[in-house]
């Protein structure tokens, strides 16, 4: 039953899907990836109520039919299940627990926050403590100090009202200030949009950029699919570029410009181009001379760059480093009249991994006055992003300094997670690059692996038997069998005819063995199962 | 120069709106006031840089030129501006504080938030504090046993790791029992989904059932401007109702009915209606038996309820209460099936004002499931509203008991704000009704009044000359008169042909002799320059 209802979907955002881009057909069945996770993504209750009010999937909008987001997806949906039963029937299921290894969310598996961080958020949420003798007992001196100047920093101190809706400007000066300690150029705290996590900036910019579905947006594939669903709930067009992965996801830009071409030439306005670096979910940290070749073209093409950049903190190899767009811009000399770029950055990522406190910000750079205002003008119909969020955001660009004292315990906690997910990294990689038909990438940064699979005829026509893509059928039987989450990589896009899965590289490190044996066995078995 | 390209500005969306509108005149020209009040918040700066990438208010997206926002419009920034000044060069203007009256964000103006509430968040921003014995000469014992128990309920006791992207599963059960509680009917913890303030929740439903602008929202004329900038934003038509001002902002049935007819007969598929009880601008709290009709109205016309009750706590009137429209719809015998209902409530207003947490729910309930879950979909693009929220959003809705060590300052401190608010609605509503021309409805519920202003003929050409609506016009010359800041009623909606503001009851009770004292010589002055 819940097959025929998941095929009835699927036609339905198939009839959705072409009614609305028959004059893109290129463009579409690409992007058509992401409309078949979406359709494996909802999950029918056969029992379904019809609501009196007539809202079906026949009349809901069809650009949320269209949207998908396999992070979240059936598989996700499957490991909380089966998670729940572990909880309820310990002992029926072939493992013990469940390994969430699907998410790029540290603290869920067991990552302990920054202490200063959660010091300073604790005493601005209830300041009367502050001038309390039990409170220097409990908090370092430096957190009491830095809670007093981000409360002076707000209105009446009040951490309980609506900031300004770019955010509070002291923590906009902070973030700035460490921006430009960052670049070595300067910063604007009025181009800072505080943001509730970098998914809102996201959203904002495709709001304002996208008219119509013959406005679209180069993106890369592999990419995160907010940007897949971003564009889709907007009503744009997804442009795919390809990352190679034979020279380590390298970014082409022969590629960008050929797929500029198709584009254009079937009459859509490709408006900007999405560069994630590091890359998620394929890891790799952009070389600075690609970086200049992609700045150059955003330049000369009149595209807005929007530059991912949650994951500039997590760069492991030693032979690389991580550069801000904005930087290389302005170090080739481009002022900000000659290129509109934004940078997303957020409080989730990093060696912080604060997801659940929904920080972040994007900087704004190379529009008009006019045209600022209206992203101003969009930002205050939500009034403001989480003050928490906010004043977290501007401690991770203003953690601790030398000599302050919590910088020791600051830095040791810091090097202890980045060290510790370097080598998570480097396990991993090799656990997967010795199974039978599998090569991955190094994760130069970021915090995922995203391994590809030679898988054998045979289990793909088991996936088609279940209308399902052969790497999720792969991740549902890894799940089925040994409890570890991951995603599909048709869920972020990969070239026709390849299979990968996202792996991140969170578990903690005395996990790290036990995955690597399951993952091991369980592929073995698989392979000698459909091995052609 | 400002003028001219305001002008400008004024045209583009004249033109965009009427383009994109022209099947509806009929709508467009009701909706024309929340386009206009756009215009007039595009503040452009004359040396405007053209961005490289083409992108100019030709050619972003129209839906976001078209949306409007009055509560942070022109006024706001004008106030920001002359708050600058009296910082910087105190003495220059004929005031010493700017009064913002126009929003509602109570601890902004001095509003205290609940010791209770903080304290537990303070607790689960840093839990390792929890077990020192300083904490306990800090912290009351049932807020730290409250943390706890909210600490249980995260998997991993994480407060920095996404959740579930509904919220918390432990945190929605608190909700739904708060809402039991509260109605006396059964609440689903599935139905709950926690968001980052209200206004997420509105945009996801807008976004839902929104397909063009052949989709239509019925909304009370006046509204808050949330209402009219989503449906802007997301594509679709709003379909007005007036509220009636002599009836003290009465909801006539036969109002809604004809013009629902109305917007049928123009090719409208009316989709919702949404009621704000009590009501935002005009403080009406609605009577049981309009209730009811507006319940039996949503089932036969095959109308989705969006329910914004954020206000419900703040009911002032002794002889009104707050009755959920869920507790409406059951206790007239109707099922879950028999309609399809979300209600919004938020942390930002009641006696705990706590608007920078941006926390909030809505409570789905009428929807198939296939539809529950696209709207989880939307819900999981975002990942999940920010925990400090959500764990704020379970406080609310279960706050300390008779008993509870805490109980006894809890309940002092939300009866001494409460009953403040009722004696500034009080005293404001008098002094309004005092002036001439000026007539006030009772604020019998919300966080605002919303006088009626009879303009003297003069004032209003005064106002054409300028290009702004009249109401804006007395807005603006009350605060560079007086530093009061109100939001024009042409900002909300208002009959054609009449005027109003809004003022929020917040400031502090101290300040509110001064605040009458100001509007009272102001207006008599602006009158005797203006009176025919």
């Amino acid at each position: 039953m819940r097959r025929f209802v998941a095929e009835r979907t699927k036609h339905l955002i198939r009839k959705n899907f072409l009614s609305s881009s028959n004059n893109h057909s290129f463009l579409s069945s690409q992007s058509s990836f992401f409309s078949s996770s979406s359709s494996s993504s909802t999950i029918v209750d056969p029992s379904s109520m019809e609501s009196s009010s007539g809202v079906t999937l026949q009349t809901i909008n069809p650009k949320v039919l269209k949207c998908g987001y396999a992070v979240r997806g059936a598989i996700v949906t499957q490991a909380e299940k089966l998670n729940e039963q572990l909880k309820k029937e310990p002992g029926t299921l072939p493992f013990d627990e469940i390994l969430f290894c699907n998410i790029g969310n540290p603290q869920s598996l067991g990552q302990q926050p920054i202490t200063f961080f959660r010091e300073v958020l604790a005493l601005c949420d209830h300041p009367t403590i502050l001038d309390k003798s039990e409170t220097q007992g409990l908090f370092s001196a430096d957190s009491i100090e830095r809670a007093w100047q981000i409360l002076d920093q707000i209105p009446g101190r009040a951490t309980g009202a609506y900031s300004h809706s770019q955010g509070i400007k002291g923590l906009r000066e902070t973030i700035a200030a460490g921006i430009e300690a960052r670049d070595g150029f300067p910063a604007n705290p009025n181009d800072i949009f505080l943001t509730d996590g970098a998914s809102p900036g996201v959203h904002m910019m495709m709001q304002l950029l996208l008219r119509s579905e013959q406005d679209g947006i180069l993106c890369p594939i592999p990419q995160y699919p907010l940007y897949s669903a971003s564009i889709a709930l907007h009503g744009g067009t997804l442009v795919p570029y390809y990352l190679d992965e034979a020279t380590g996801w390298g970014l082409e830009i022969s590629n960008l410009k050929s797929q500029l071409e198709t584009a254009r030439s079937k009459g859509v306005t490709v408006r900007a181009l999405v560069v994630i670096n590091p890359g998620n979910p394929t890891g790799q940290v952009l070389a600075e001379e690609n970086q200049k070749q992609i700045v150059e073209f955003c330049k000369k093409e009149g595209l807005v760059l929007l530059a991912d950049e949650v994951y500039q903190e997590n760069v492991y190899a030693p032979d690389k480093e991580f550069y801000s767009f904005k930087k290389i811009a302005r170090s080739m000399g481009h002022e900000e009249k000659d290129i509109s770029l934004v940078s997303f950055q957020s409080v989730s990522k990093g060696y912080y991994g604060e997801c659940g406190k929904r920080g972040g910000y994007m900087e704004v750079t190379g529009f008009s006055a006019d045209v600022r205002e209206q992203i101003y003008k969009v930002a205050s119909v939500n009034l403001c992003s989480n003050i928490t969020g906010q004043i977290l955001a501007s401690l991770v660009m203003s953690p601790p300094k030398v000599g302050d004292e919590s910088y020791v315990a600051y830095a040791a906690e810091k090097e202890g997670i980045l060290s510790s997910l370097a080598r998570r990294a480097k396990t991993l990689e090799d656990a997967f690059n010795s199974l039978e038909g599998v090569t991955c990438n190094k994760a130069e940064g970021a915090m995922y692996l995203f391994p590809r699979l030679q898988l054998p005829e045979k289990a793909i026509k088991a996936a088609e038997a279940e209308h399902i893509a052969a790497d999720a059928y792969y991740a549902r039987r890894l799940l089925e069998e040994t409890g570890i989450v991951v995603v599909p990589g048709s869920g972020f896009g990969q070239v026709p005819g390849t299979w990968h899965i996202r792996c991140t590289i969170l578990p903690q490190e005395d996990k790290i063995p036990a995955i690597v044996e399951r993952l091991t066995a369980f592929h073995k078995k698989f392979m000698d199962e459909y091995r052609d």
